[in-house]
């Protein structure tokens, strides 16, 4: 049997993530190579999966791994290229997507592309132009909310037209602190970016204006950053949707979004698992990240990636949706910026997609 | 890299579940064959999961189906002898169990023995010594709500000591309706048998006597047969357990467990997902059935118990494990025809195991 | 308009708390009287309820609160038979009620009689037969649990029959810490009392049986001291009941019931409130003691005891109601000693009541 | 003991209400007059409250209830100006509130005015500076959800500080459906209004602009109508606010609420109740419009305030607090008609009351 033979590109903490993935929990995969400027890191890696060494000596993986040897290259192009790579996930930074993405459809790769699909709208519509000349998709991008199961039953719930036409929606994203060099447009950039996605998908149609509020600051942050932020998404099709962003909610991770319909609403992120009763209060744990929360939506996400691989299709967000994500980013951090609603140049996809 | 070569013996719900998810998404493993007496089923799966053809032929599985050619052999013990077959799963009816688990044994194959291990106290106890004289755990017991994350978290909270000493369990285990045949000592045998192992894991403890009480019979089981069923378990450090088994409880599936300790209580089992609001009403779904609840548990069960075998180990419920909770069901039952609270007969674990 | 005038019998938490609630919030009725072996603190709760001076002066009350002159009367057997009492709130020990009860049934005086009615069944049932003389009812005890709307909503829906017959009912009472004094039939005495009148009460059934296990105890009570402690009823119509009583719980004041019946279940006493996410944890406040959790259903019985005797009636747990629990509660100790469980002696009540 | 005597203007849903409240529930207020165009209706309530007869009769109330003639007086400003009244509760049309609440003011008459205070902010502002002529506070405003205990727990724990400064406010309001003559305003006027205040409240801050946006409307209002609404206020201190009311939600009554603050967020209005498991689903009811939700709200508030007179004070929203929301309300109409973000022009509230 033949074993899709994956090469994963940057391997810091998501890229590490889905090597764990691939050699453990997923079916039908193997990690065959990565790359990573920090060589000491990927080659630790490589030689943690391999089960035995790294690239050069066969590894036999012990039973219950599907590992083998991981070969450590350094030029991600190379990566892309090798022959024994059938497919590509791409973890490295936003800013070396574009061309890792053309080396992936040049060689005809399959490519899994963590968000964002590239830094800006304009690149980003070069790959979705580039990958339509192929003529088959190639690009999937790295939305995984989809895939979580309370989103994915939200979807099918408002799909089923039970609950009437959906009108609004309500997020919530929260981190518990942010990472150093924070600055206020990653809020919109790589946080709201998913609220995007989901908006999207959930309703099914673009969003033509942005505006993003910033209240007063939270004392957690220095002056001159905005945390959080208020968005209100305008859709196309009459919809509306509103995100707080909040990065410094010193609490934990929080992702919670409410679809409010013609005959009911339905919300997902309310959390659960263990309630306990101590020290005068009753509740659950707020995770500390998005692990805890997300960890079985990225599996899911991968192992369908894998299985349509395997049917030389997609099974997530295609290239337009990284781009058209990209789009609505920049008119959002446009209005971050002049506190104005900002309309969101997108390009028209019937035109660019035929 | 070696798979683990799996075979299957039984392929009704349960059995089949198993092999769907060894070809689909489990890493490190390979279903080799399959066995039932319902030859047809066997062979419909075989094919199914062969991704091409049944032994004989020589079938590729498409990238993504850890499958391959699947062979049907007829006889579970010439299974369970096999070269080919590394482990064994056995999802037979109980009653088949003690002759398959004696194979196993007998050929150093290492076994997921769905429950019950054997039909009674006494055959269990004999599996048990059989496998201790081989000096080395082949056996793991199917009780999979020990890999739930809610009952994985619980067991952790417990044993941290946070909460102190654990003093009450509070179970409730209902079904929607029973299949047909149904007997009311099924409920101590099927059902309330997950309780009986949950109870002596989170404790820590045998359970020394059990009281099986039985309230007038809901209208929808037919005379004579005894449902709901409320069961008081006496552990031998002090703790008590007390579970509700419901079978035809109309609404759906719903296991929940409510743990008392010193300076607190945690729940586990409320559920949650979608909260919707519709129709007069705020809520959410009752799952159908305990696919739903425990998909996830048989899978973490599944994995880990492959990732053991590679080690030449068990990781989850033993032969002792499935012993005792046959020893306290015997009781059981037997509480529930005299109505009268019944010591559990179970043998001395040091002087078994050494 | 003639206001009710009420006189109170022993202002300890609970006195003092029915003279406020007369004085403050109820409609239709005036605080007359009080009287407490500790003087002091009647005159203090005079004084202060008074608006003005207690009795011999008259005190004009302001606008906005229903008092007025409050006497103190030392013997309150006094009060009882005093003409300015139109009717009596006993919340004095458990053992002075049969004295004070004969009193106010030898006045004709309408009385609210805090649990217990008294101290043992066979005084309680001397009380049920002597108002039986007198052929109208003057006596209500003060199970305010049904006056909770929770509770009240709970009955409603079980007696509407859309879940089918109820089964079982399932009850969680804890408190945070016991007071001096603490001994283990307290609980069954002072506690568990309420969940017998709840069975009673939404079964619609008396209770036939009862035992009364105790696990080994918690380490917060003194050697030989039984907390928790876990209870099954079984009743006259085949229905169940468990409680588990956990005075020392550490966490603060929790009353939860889950009735369960042959088409759903509906569960009371999940709280609410507010809901927090801070420090890592998302969920409420336990409240410390039963006040929270219960002093809107004192309101409501106390006001719709008072419209009752307005119309001559009472409206709420009769005086065979408080008897009936204390016949259990004799069964239910009988049980915690012996360990076994104990048929309850209760007297036929078409007998007794004709 | 002197009552405070009450006269109710407009007997209508809410004026009734009130009626029944004070002769039932409320302690130390009774109801002597009633006023309404509607003749037979202020009639026959007289009748129904007065246990006896209308004005004229004298009339003795049962035990139990306050009551006692009730005067039906047929113009509004003869009862305000009446000497057997002491204190006015206006439910009359909004229309009328002006010409009444300045009648109260002349008669020195303290009264709770339900919302609006008046039809618009001019008149609004007219009155506020009337009553402060005459230098004590005489008009409380009727925005009773600063009474329900889930708001005003909300409130003390932003006051307490325990989460840090207040940052957010996220406002669902949903009502099952509109009466008849409903337009897009009433959103605005009467219900948004109760956001209006609570924002003020919890934020201790006005509000400086606001933005209402229109989804495309539900399809079950006819065309025209803009059901549901979603509007932003931006307060003078910087924190924000987002409010959906949505009149023809379908599915029942629903006001929630969630503030985020700089260390974490408290969310009120999440009900609760009698949680049932029935036909598949899990939850509990939503209720059909406002009074389960809020009349306990309205109980305390007119407790509160009928105590508050009494001492010479209000205790609740001032005429300001009413002004202030009318103002807020005609910029939000301004901005649902323009599509765009509306000032609001308020009074300088040092240069108005000093």
């Amino acid at each position: 049997m033949s074993d899709l033979r994956i090469g994963i590109v940057g391997v810091g903490a998501m890229g590490a993530d889905h090597a764990e993935r691939i050699v453990r929990r997923i079916s039908g995969a193997r990690l065959v190579a990565v790359s990573d400027p920090d060589t000491a890191r990927a080659e630790e890696l490589a030689v943690r999966l391999s089960g035995g060494g790294p690239a050069g000596g066969s590894a036999a993986a012990g039973a219950g791994a599907a590992g083998g040897a991981v070969r450590v290259i350094g030029d991600p192009l190379e990566l892309v290229g090798a022959r024994e790579v059938d497919a590509v996930i791409l973890a490295s930074p936003g800013f070396a997507h574009a061309e890792q993405l053309f080396a992936c459809l040049e060689h005809g790769k399959p490519v899994l592309c963590e968000k964002p699909l590239t830094m800006d709208a304009a690149s980003s519509l070069q790959v979705v132009e580039a990958e339509h000349k192929l003529g088959k998709p190639l690009i999937q991008v790295g939305f995984m909310r989809r895939f979580d199961p309370e989103y994915a039953a939200l979807k099918q719930l408002l799909d089923s037209g039970e609950l009437g036409r959906p009108l609004l929606l309500h997020n919530v994203h929260r981190n518990k602190a942010n990472g150093p060099g924070f600055r206020s447009e990653m809020i919109v950039r790589d946080s709201m970016v998913h609220e995007v996605d989901v908006a999207r998908w959930l309703f099914g149609s673009e969003i033509s204006r942005i505006t993003v509020h910033a209240p007063k600051p939270t004392g957690a942050v220095p002056d001159g950053v905005l945390d959080p932020q208020f968005a209100v998404f305008e859709l196309a099709n009459g919809a509306m949707a509103d995100v707080e962003v909040f990065v410094n909610f010193q609490v934990g991770y929080e992702v919670r979004c409410e679809a409010v319909a013609e005959r009911g609403s339905a919300t997902i992120g309310l959390g659960s698992g263990v309630v306990t009763r101590a020290a005068g209060h009753w509740g659950g744990a707020v995770p500390e990240d998005f692990r805890v929360r997300f960890d079985l939506a990225y599996d899911i996400e991968v192992q369908r990636w894998i299985d349509a691989v395997g049917r030389g299709e997609i099974d997530g967000p295609s290239a337009w949706d990284g781009y058209a994500a990209a789009a609505v980013c920049e008119a959002g951090i446009a209005s971050l910026n002049s506190g104005q609603p900002v309309a969101v140049d997108l390009a028209d996809r019937r035109t660019v997609l035929g």
